[in-house]
C-alpha cells in the first residue's frame, strides 16, 4: 500500500448501499467484521449506513451501535446517509462529521425514496444546512441524474438545475452524480461530468460518481467520469447494493473491479487488492446471490500477478 | 431490426471460442440450434468454428458437418478459423470464404497455442496465401497483443511488427488486435488502436477488435477501442469462450452486452436485443458455469423498455 496521496479514491458504500437492500437482519456483529475487513484495506472513506426510520429499512436499525463499535483507522473519514432534518439530528449525535443527503433529480424518484417533492427535499436541507457549523461536511447525492426507474433519462438540465440550487445555499461541498440505476452510458457520464466539472468545480465544489454495473457499464461508466475530471468514485465491495425504491437497480459497481480497473492503467488508488478480495469474501456472504464483480471470481494469484505494472504474465 | 448498415459490427464468435473451451461435446444439433439462432438476431458475420485437429480440439470435430447442416441467411459472412495449411485447406475445400488465421504476438503463447513458433507461423501463412484466389478474405488475428499469460505486458512495438509483417504480403484484410486474456486497460487498447489505425488502416486494410471481460473491462475496451476508429468488435453469446492454450482467459465479452452499451449510446448494431436474449439463453445451457455477461441476469422487460433511445421508464 503506497503511502501517497491516491490519485483517485473509492468511497466503499457496501456498509450502506449493499447492505440495505439485504432483507434478512444482517447481524450487528457481521457488519462489524466486514466494515473493519474493508477500513483495513487502505479505504480512506466509507459510508458506514443511513439514519433512516427503521420502519423504512430495518437493516439501517444498528447504525448507532456500529458507530460505537466499529474500530476504525483515525484517519478515515466516516459517511452516513440521511434523508432528512431528522436523520442529519441523529447522524450529528451520534458524532458523523461527513453527511451524505440524497435528493432525486426526478420527482417521482425522489417520493418513492423519501416519500415528499423534489422541493421539499432541497428546503429541508437548506433550512437544516443553515444553522450548522462549519466543521460538518455535506455529501450530496443528487440520484436518478441520468435515468430514472419511472420517468426514463433525465433531461441534463433538471441536473444542472438541482446542483444550481444546492450550490445556492451551501458554499462547500462534494456533488455525488449518481446513476442510481445503473442504465446510463459512459457517452451520457462524460458530457454531464465535462458540463458539470467544467461550470461549477473549484476548490471548494467537487464532484464524485456513484454508479451500478446492472447493465455492464459500470466501470466504463467510471472511466467516463474519470475522463472528466471525476476523482471519487463510489463502490461496493463484492458488488452488492442497489435501492430499495428503484425497481431494477441492483448491484454497485464492485470496489475490486474499480480498483483493479484503476490501478491497471496505473492510476493509483492507495487500495491493498489482496486485502479488499479477503474482505469482498466476507461481503458477498450477507447475501451471495446478490453478490456480483467480475475480480471475485478470477484466481487470486491472477489477479495479483503483475497487478497494475503487470510485468509478469499471469501463468509465470 | 434496422435495415440501415450497422454503424459498428459484432462478429458472434460463441460457436468457436465459445463452444471450443467447454469439456463435454455439445452435441450437432445443439450447436446447430443455438447457430440458427443467433443468425437470426441480425448478426451479418459469425464465426461458426475451426478447422483444427480433433485431438486438439474435439470440440469441434463436427465443423463440416455443421457447415453442411446449418441454415443461414444468405447475406450472413460466415467464418472459421485456421491455425495452419491443414486447416486452410480443409475450410476451403468446405466452401468457407472468410479465414480467421489466428497468430501470437507472443513466443510462448504461439508455442502453446499452434505449436509452432510465430517466424514459422507468418512462413506457413505467407506460403498459403500467396496461392489463393482473391476470392478468399482474410481475417487475420494477431492474438495476445495486450498480455501473454506466459510473458505479461506485450510490448506495441512486437504487436506493429505482427501487422507490418502481414501487410507485406496481404493487399487486403482485417487485423483483429486480440486481447487473449481479458488483461488489456481501455487506455491500453485505446493507446495500441490509435497507433495502428492511424499508420495502417485504409479502404482495404481494417481493425477489429476482440476482447474478454475475465477482468470486467470487456465493455470498456470495446468502447475505448470504437473511440480509436474500430467499428468491428468481436463477441460471444452469454459471454462464453477463453483459450484452451491461456491459462486464465475466460469469457469473450457478451454479445449482448456489447450490443446494450453501443445501442444505449446511439450506436446501431443492427441486432435485435429480444431474439439475441433468447439465442444467449440457448448458448449458456451448453455450459452454464462458464456462462458471464451481466444483461442475461437484468429482467428482459428492463432491458428492452427503452433500449437505446430511453424514453420511458423501465418501471413504466
Amino acid at each position: 500500500m503506497s503511502l501517497a496521496a491516491p490519485e483517485v479514491t473509492i468511497v466503499e458504500v457496501a456498509p450502506r448501499d449493499g447492505f440495505q437492500v439485504v432483507k434478512p437482519f444482517i447481524p450487528t456483529v457481521q457488519k462489524l467484521a466486514i466494515i473493519e475487513a474493508l477500513a483495513n484495506c487502505g479505504f480512506t472513506r466509507m459510508e458506514i449506513g443511513a439514519f433512516v426510520a427503521p420502519k423504512a429499512i430495518p437493516q439501517m436499525a444498528d447504525i448507532g451501535d456500529i458507530l460505537k463499535a466499529a474500530k476504525l483507522p483515525a484517519s478515515m473519514r466516516v459517511q452516513a446517509l440521511v434523508p432528512n432534518r431528522r436523520g442529519l439530528d441523529a447522524a450529528l449525535a451520534a458524532g458523523v462529521r461527513d453527511i451524505g443527503w440524497v435528493i432525486s433529480v426526478s420527482e417521482s424518484h425522489n417520493q418513492n425514496n423519501v416519500r415528499r417533492s423534489v422541493d421539499e427535499s432541497f428546503r429541508d436541507l437548506e433550512a437544516a444546512w443553515r444553522e450548522l457549523k462549519p466543521d460538518v461536511f455535506l455529501r450530496f447525492n443528487l440520484a436518478t441524474s441520468f435515468d430514472c426507474p419511472f420517468e426514463g433519462r433525465t433531461p441534463e438540465a433538471k441536473v444542472l438545475d438541482g446542483i444550481e440550487r444546492v450550490l445556492g445555499f451551501v458554499e462547500a461541498t462534494e456533488i455525488a452524480i449518481c446513476d442510481t440505476t445503473g442504465r446510463a452510458a459512459p457517452d451520457h457520464v462524460g458530457a454531464l461530468f465535462e458540463t458539470a466539472v467544467k461550470r461549477y468545480a473549484n476548490d471548494k465544489i467537487t464532484f464524485a460518481f456513484h454508479g451500478h454495473d446492472t447493465y455492464n457499464l459500470g466501470v466504463a461508466n467510471a472511466i467516463a467520469a474519470y475522463q472528466a475530471g471525476v476523482r471519487v468514485m463510489d463502490g461496493a465491495a463484492a458488488g452488492l447494493g442497489g435501492c430499495p425504491f428503484a425497481p431494477g437497480a441492483s448491484g454497485n459497481t464492485a470496489s475490486e473491479d474499480l480498483v483493479f480497473a484503476f490501478e491497471h492503467m496505473g492510476i493509483k488508488t492507495g487500495i491493498d487488492m489482496d486485502r479488499l478480495l479477503a474482505a469482498a469474501d466476507l461481503a458477498q456472504a450477507v447475501a451471495p446471490e446478490q453478490a456480483a464483480g467480475r475480480i471475485r471470481t478470477v484466481p487470486r494469484k491472477r489477479v495479483l500477478a503483475g497487478f497494475g505494472a503487470q510485468t509478469k504474465g499471469i501463468a509465470a
